[in-house]
């Protein structure tokens, strides 16, 4: 039988993809440290560490701070499940990939969605959101921080929040790209549902999905009339796990979390403004390189992540064929685009562990290799 | 700032609780190779490997295959989420903990939900529940086949099935406690939906779900009228990624994936036949060592899980004390009873790596001591 003879050994990739990025050594044998029970007094310890952590990485004293048992896409299901009742106005502000997403399960859960676009690339106005929002109120706004898709940073999100807040409605920042590598103060911005991955800046293994909820939001989810359409994502029952007296709900991915606390401890160790700092310079780097081989970038800088870089391809580059030479010839992988930009550009990422001067100095090698 | 100081530094758990076992040391390894993308060549024929090896696992042809991103209680709600549609009619056979869940999502996800009970410990018999579905056809019907609150095995899975083909229904089966540690036999017994776990009987760390699909299963799914209230657990989503040219859905947890291969992997190399016997051995063993002890089992030999078992716990023995013994000064995790169990029963799981004769030993040796 095929598969049993075959011995794992992956090739040693440098992920400089939209994710997961690479994972620290550190990070790496706390993932293959002995299991203790998803019980285990110790094991509960663990996931009050995380909570303590992401707390501090999220900028929020929110008390419903943890990570779920999924990836991104599964917090940003458990943010719209929790939080939207059948029939409610959602209002979606689509400006990529994931906006369109989170539009999607929106109207899954029973929302009533009501989308709000720009073209890919581009970034909300806040005033084009209030409008929006005074033609039809919501009580749900969904809005992507860092689009993956793009790579374009929404900037404003507190001016955002103080519009959704003053028409009564509650605000999701789908954070995936962002956390860890860039600025995200969730109560100074008074965001009400915001949410992560693990294996982006944070650079952990995928697999565990951050997510904290504000008090409205707690409260809003407290009034619900209508049963939660999903049992794996209840976060009223989530809570009741991560807690010093914790109710069984499922069995927690033990060896994740010991990998995500080790990497939020990193996170921790290097201090968020030398981490922002770190991303910034060595995107920077990254852009001048990019410019230098005539690659300019897609999005304008103001607004452009330093998680997640995406240069325009001058025509005449075979976006698959170079992305194959630089997979199978130099073991680097970076992505292409999605949708209205499949086939327009790269999609780099310079998240967390993978964030390093070398790196850069790699790929911007590689390319000029290829593309001669 | 506390918990960035403390180094991970588990305590070395013999883990013989209801899951998650103990991982193996090449399951380990393997857990802490260096990632490739989740749309990597390379892992794309890890997925297509695990495919291949759940479908041994499972005795069953069934295309639709796979290992979800999430916990067996989230295969448990892919299983409802999937199949019922709002307002249909589900017959949920409960006998213990995990039977009252199912019933409890199938609620949540918008079934018309009817529960047939025995007492917890307690299995169905086939006449039981052909008369319930006589009473009230059940276009879905969900039954446990390893009850992990109780050490019970429901028997005779293929006459129930045929009870719910014969009115048209489909059967869920939760295989959690099961799936590597006794037969199942999805195709021979005519199973629509089985899940499991990847912690308990496999072996490898928790966080994935193992799930397979029949084709009649999935051709009800595919003839739904109501949209799908789940997007993470979409498994015709799911089975477009889960593909020789995969469609990017979410970010799969890699290093889990690693993991469950090499998990699987031993399963293949030791032979289901081999590994039942194994497990039926060392739980023989383990019964006997309790009787002797004055800990007789609650379920009855014919109907009893080799994977866990469930000793009653003689007047006198304070449950909690005991088992706070066993873990601080022997290291040993075992667990109590829930719901109307709670305080009469251990839960001794003797599932995959865990199965072995000298942890039954060790334990044995240790609750002498205990209770001298």
């Amino acid at each position: 039988m095929p598969p049993v003879d075959r011995e794992l050994d992956p090739s040693p990739r440098l992920l400089l993809g939209p994710g997961p990025s690479l994972v620290a050594p550190r990070v790496l044998r706390a993932l293959a440290a002995p299991m203790v029970g998803h019980l285990d007094p110790e094991f509960i310890v663990i996931l009050s560490d995380i909570q303590a952590l992401l707390r501090t990485a999220f900028q929020t004293e929110n008390r419903l701070t943890l990570a779920l048992s999924g990836t991104g896409t599964s917090a940003m299901e458990a943010a719209l499940a929790n939080l939207v009742e059948p029939g409610e106005p959602v209002l979606a502000c689509v400006h990529g990939f994931f906006g369109d997403r989170l539009a999607e399960i929106a109207r899954r859960v029973g929302g009533d969605v009501q989308r709000l676009e720009v073209p890919w690339g581009q970034t909300f106005e806040v005033e084009a959101i209030g409008r929006a929002l005074r033609d039809r109120p919501a009580r749900i706004v969904t809005l992507v921080h860092a689009e993956t898709s793009t790579g374009a940073r929404q900037p404003e999100i507190a001016a955002i929040a103080e519009a959704c807040h003053r028409q009564g409605g509650l605000l999701i920042l789908d954070c995936v790209t962002s956390l860890g590598g860039l600025p995200v103060e969730i109560d100074a911005w008074q965001v009400d549902i915001a949410y992560s991955a693990s294996q982006k800046c944070l650079s952990a293994p995928p697999g565990m999905a951050p997510i904290t909820v504000s008090p409205r939001a707690e409260e809003k989810i407290r009034s619900r009339k209508s049963p939660l359409p999903t049992f794996y994502l209840d976060l009223t029952l989530l809570a009741r796990y991560w807690s010093d007296a914790p109710a069984y709900h499922h069995t927690a991915p033990i060896s994740l979390a010991y990998a995500l606390r080790e990497a939020l401890r990193l996170v921790s160790e290097e201090g968020l403004a030398a981490r922002f700092e770190r991303h910034q310079k060595n995107a920077r780097r990254l852009w001048q390189g990019l410019e230098d081989i005539d690659l300019p970038l897609l999005v304008p800088e103001a607004v452009r992540l330093p998680s997640l870089s995406t240069p325009k391809l001058a025509p005449g580059i075979d976006d698959a064929a170079v992305r194959r030479r630089l997979l199978n010839d130099y073991n680097i992988e970076i992505a292409g685009g999605f949708g209205p930009l499949a086939g327009a550009i790269w999609r780099i990422g310079l998240m967390g562990h993978s964030s390093r001067p070398e790196n850069v100095t790699t790929l911007l090698g590689a390319l000029r290799e290829i593309l001669r």
